[in-house]
């Protein structure tokens, strides 16, 4: 066989197998890949049907030979491959760059701008097609989901599939008074966790390949403890094996990445032993090291881990993208607040402020180094189906502002922000690296909720500077001219203004 | 001589005495009080002319005898006079009551919604008067102000009188870039630090008076960094002397607070030992116990030092009244935010939120068992006369809300409030007292940011509540109606509102 792929798409060799016992335990597929420049040894999958899979994501514009090593055959299979160049939107998977920042295989900058849907793929196509027109119309890049249900207030409905064979319990008697309770195991769920069930993996791999297209990285969360069934309790080896199949079906995505937990701290039948060994699992198994994170409800997991590649952090105190240049000091690694308090108006206190605060936020974390994280929990009259957790569409207000600063990112110098040494608290964003820095003279200052009617400048006597006064909310760039030496500028006296500096 | 005079008002007395070399410091008057309950020796002090006065605040209706002695002379004068029931809005000075919060001698509560005016007394009679008029229509029963006159951007000009004899530093060269550096010794003040300007504390005492009649405390500031005249920088000596000058006028007067500093930490002059011998000298002093207090920049002084009556606070961090509650159980003392940014549109971060912040600040720090403190500081075109240092009239959005604020919290079971402890960062307040707490049922949620459209409540399943909505910017009460065990209650999903409990 001779097909032809591209960079960083997907390989995929199937091949008929055994189905007595178990397959998903008792036989095993992998496959070797060698090119000029790559060698990997890749595990693959039972996918349902008699059929064994694995899949290879190639790094390089290269002829690869491979052969597929199959447990339930004596022969091997072998063949090659020539690698085109990637497609047009094609540019790889995501990495750490620049210590605090982002970067495609292929050098762009990548700037998160997430949001947040718990379990979007796990409701009807119509729903999911909604939520994926939504999506292509906002400026969102990355999207956290999960591979379980989700058990929590607003959603006590079923899934469309579940990733095990067996029978749910019986979900009948939930309310909103009892479903913090609600005890899995006394309702009899019915699962065999040692055979999957391919159809919902197979369905959210349709989900993954939706978000490649609308160049969206997909934040795989791998364990939640908003559970009824049973999948937040498994016993090591069931996750174990959990862990493996997925990883061996998902990696070669190359928009992947892995979250290993939704607020680890709730998951009390999890150890940081348990973590570390389930890190190890899937460093072990995916072979291109897609991006890994943990992310809190309260404490922090120790995010100097060296498997942990970027904080993936939930608003902690009372004050927290405030702390954003610490926690870098601190963890030395991209800081990514995943969760920082949606916009809305539910009865929680993690759901209910506003678009205009949730931008405050957004320009906050940017500014001190860091990157914000979306989400929407609008009650809307009858309508129950919240973007948190369902996808859907956005009522917000806070979307088409976080789209205008994601521009204004994209605009700045490459290599990503960081934050000045502030005087008297006030908050300027300059460019991480010191030479890009002296060269173009970019400063973004954002006064937040401070509303000055001027603002005394002095960068140096010898250099002109551009300057504009951006209104975040109302989404204006106003052009204040050129300065040189002590100047004094006047702002707007209102809310949420920035100025940007730029040497002429 | 017989006189009569009021419960907490002041005797005074007053002798004609030598006016050879320096009266200030070569003669000395005092006198010693008795009546069936109190018993205290007082010092006076040199009022220019020949003048020597005593003064003395009575606390008790009873007939009190005196003896006065001066140094200027053998003779001693004796007398009595008889003290009558306090006329109707005397309520006695303020002291600390409940740990936490304040009381009137009088038992009545004091609730702290002060203003700061930094150099008010300073001005014009014609901006005093009309400062006066705006403090009337007010519902502020503070005022931080100084002794010294205030050197700092928009407050080049010179005061009204000086606190000593001599002649001021040229002030013609000072510009908004020079003023910060602006050295007074080099420019030539002249002072005798010996010699105090009577007309410069007459003045002030009566400024003290009229806000005595307006029920208003005084809080002095008796040290302040913002200065070109020297007075930041005399020796101890000097300072001493000031001080025991200072007490001898003022501690007569029931709405006396002392302010031993503002912003202690930008005095490099001063050491920790000076502030605590200071702080010795006004307890030696003042026979009364007016309240004391010492105000940060950005470290707090160890408010745990026992001559500490109050914390007073300026905001340290980011986030700062959010911290109320955890520096009450460090501090064991009231916290009160004298300042905590001010409503203004200047270039500086600490003068330019909006109004809506700082009334939402003022409920954050009540609801967590602590007070607020208002400032104000407008650029109005060419206006430049900003309420934080001048005076005159208000212009904010905030000052209505804080009477509205006010009046809530005159309504609560006496005794003050203090924080529930949190659910889920969800902010309520209950009576200091767990008795009142019980008996009353008194709550007090604050929202703050969080708009939820309804909040469920469950307090206990045999009491029933009758609940309020407050809108804390609307200034509007609606009457939600009695509630009793579980129940649900629609909220407006606006920002700033509360909800008020209380036992039916």
């Amino acid at each position: 066989m001779v097909g032809k792929i591209e960079k960083w798409g997907i390989f995929e060799y199937s091949a008929k197998g055994k189905t007595e016992g178990n397959p998903f335990t008792d036989y095993s597929i992998s496959a070797h890949f060698e090119s000029k420049s790559e060698d990997k040894t890749v595990s693959g999958f039972y996918d349902g049907g008699g059929n064994y899979k694995v899949r290879f994501m190639p790094s390089f514009e290269e002829t690869y030979r491979f052969t597929v090593y199959g447990s339930f055959s004596e022969e091997t299979f072998s063949g090659e491959f020539t690698v085109m160049p990637p497609s047009e939107n094609n540019h790889g998977p995501v990495c750490v760059y620049n210590k605090y920042h982002f970067k495609y295989a292929d050098d762009t900058m990548y700037y998160p701008f997430g949001t947040t849907c718990y379990v979007w793929e796990l409701q009807s196509d119509e729903l999911i097609s909604k939520t994926l027109e939504t999506l292509k119309n906002s400026s969102f890049n990355k999207i956290r989901f999960c591979v379980f249900p989700k058990h929590y207030d607003y959603n006590f409905g079923e899934p469309r599939s579940y990733p095990y064979e067996g029978t749910p319990v019986d979900s009948s008697a939930i309310t909103d008074e009892n479903f913090w309770g609600y005890d899995a195991k006394s309702k009899g769920n019915n699962w065999n966790f040692e055979r999957f069930n391919p159809i919902h993996f197979q369905h959210i791999e349709y989900c993954i390949s939706e978000l490649q297209k609308l160049g969206i990285e997909a934040d795989i969360i791998l364990f939640h403890p908003y559970d009824r069934w049973g999948f937040s309790t498994m016993t090591p080896e069931q996750n174990e094996l959990y862990l493996r199949y997925v990883t061996a079906r998902f990696s070669a995505y190359r928009n992947i990445w892995w979250a290993l937990a939704n607020e680890y701290d709730i998951l009390k039948h999890k150890s940081v032993e348990d973590w570390d060994r389930y890190a190890e699992i899937i460093m072990e198994s995916d072979p291109y090291g897609h991006l890994r994170s943990i992310h809190n409800c309260v404490p922090f997991f120790d995010h100097k881990k060296p498997w942990i590649t970027h904080c993936s952090i939930q608003k902690q105190e009372l004050c927290s993208v405030e702390h954003t240049d610490e926690w870098r000091n601190e963890y030395k690694k991209p800081i990514v607040f995943d969760e920082m308090t949606y916009e809305g108006n539910i009865q929680y206190g993690w759901g209910n402020i506003t678009g205009k605060e949730l931008v405050r936020r957004f320009w906050e974390a940017v500014c001190r180094g860091g990157y914000g994280g979306h989400g929407e929990t609008y009650l809307d009259g009858n309508d129950k189906i919240l973007w948190w957790s369902h996808g859907g569409a956005l009522k917000g207000e806070s979307p088409s502002r976080i789209a205008f600063l994601r521009k204004i990112i994209e605009e700045a110098p490459i290599g990503g922000l960081k934050m000045q040494p502030p005087s008297w608290g006030d908050l300027c964003a300059i460019p991480e690296d010191d030479e890009a820095a002296e060269k173009t003279g970019y400063r973004l200052f954002y006064f937040g909720i401070k509303r000055p009617v001027f603002y005394n400048y002095h960068f140096d006597d010898e250099n002109i500077y551009h300057v504009e006064v951006i209104d975040t909310w109302n989404m204006t760039i106003k052009n204040a001219g050129e300065f040189k030496g002590r100047f004094r500028l006047e702002l707007p006296g209102r809310e949420f203004i920035a100025v940007r500096v730029r040497k002429v």
